[in-house]
């Protein structure tokens, strides 16, 4: 298809599309004439998952570029693959964690996911996350007893392992990439969603406010 | 106390004590000569919480007036107060959702939290970010069905239940708001990041990933 199909079908405007060639994250089309080039399929997939990763995963080029980087690197399998574009996403919350300025607090996190047995690498973003959330409860007068995070990870397991079980199988490693950032992004707004919903109802149930 | 020994107490240095006092939202100290006044243990409390507004919740002025406002508002019970510092941290995730453009979104999510019997009052901002959650996946052709958050709810629901009954008792609206603080901006961040070190874990199981 020509350039002009190309971007009505993926919806990406044509400048950006070259853009995106010229930055190395999409093939080149193959010429046809000196001002036309032939683009496949290949490159409709290609754009989808890049306009995935910009619009719902807010990533910037950069991150795009190791994405892209990974799918198209064929030593690496799925489970590396999806962790990889996991960790492009940071997460992130609404307000602000404090950074840990004490080796003992990292350290507490490293045991707290032996003791769990999970399998999780050492370059997983999420440790530093809860080694932040920790200092920022000692920090506080909170008190840091990691143990308060026992009954948070007794459910995270429950749900990630109905997660990964539900997972459709994918029709391309693309297409993978795809369902993972737009899961991962989705329910984390949906998990916080309605844990906020429900953390008013329960508070009504305990604390006896009225219905409005 | 005088005001040096404010900031000492607070952390907060002086400039922005006064920068408080001339907005509103510390009252001022009760003058004692033509330069000096002086603060009682209330203004401390009060800075505390400001403080911990601004560095864990991230909010800006105006938020923190509502807050501070709410706090001093003797007519609101405990339940609408927190509901009110709860929903001015505005949930926010890593990557971004889409806006839903039609009003059967919003109506399936009123009705889907109908249907869970919760009680949560129209005001509450996570209804938004549940209908942007099930556009983002209508729009993206992973499908709009609502039904897919079922799990998520139960797990919240039993997740805010077990919150909501191990509140400690607050020993003044202050400290209770603060504590709301802190326990939502921190155990967000420990519940997404527990999520995903599980996914890790559960995606090694399935797909035979190596430890490294």
């Amino acid at each position: 298809m020509k350039v002009s199909q190309l971007s009505r079908a993926s919806g990406i405007p044509i400048p950006t599309i070259k853009f995106y060639v010229r930055e190395g994250v999409l093939e080149p089309g193959i010429p046809t004439s000196r001002n036309q080039a032939d683009y496949t399929n290949e490159h409709l997939r290609r754009l989808r998952l890049i306009r995935t990763l910009v619009e719902i995963g807010g990533l910037n080029l950069s991150r795009i570029r190791d994405v892209v980087a990974a799918v198209d690197d064929q030593t690496l399998n799925t489970h590396e693959l999806l962790g990889l574009a996991h960790h492009a996403l940071a997460p992130r919350v609404g307000g602000k964690l404090r950074t840990p300025d004490d080796p003992l607090t990292v350290a507490a996190v490293d045991r707290f996911l032996r003791d769990l047995g999970w399998r999780v690498s050492a370059a997983n973003p999420a440790r530093a996350v809860l080694a932040a959330a920790l200092a920022t409860l000692g920090q506080t007068g909170g008190g840091a007893d990691i143990s308060a995070f026992e009954p948070y990870a007794a459910l995270a397991d429950q749900l990630a392992r109905q997660e990964v079980a539900t997972l459709p199988p994918a029709a391309s490693r693309a297409a993978a990439v795809e369902a993972a950032v737009i899961g991962t992004v989705v329910y984390e707004a949906v998990l916080l969603a309605l844990r906020r919903l429900a953390q008013e109802h329960h508070s009504a149930v305990r604390f006896g406010g009225e219905d409005r």
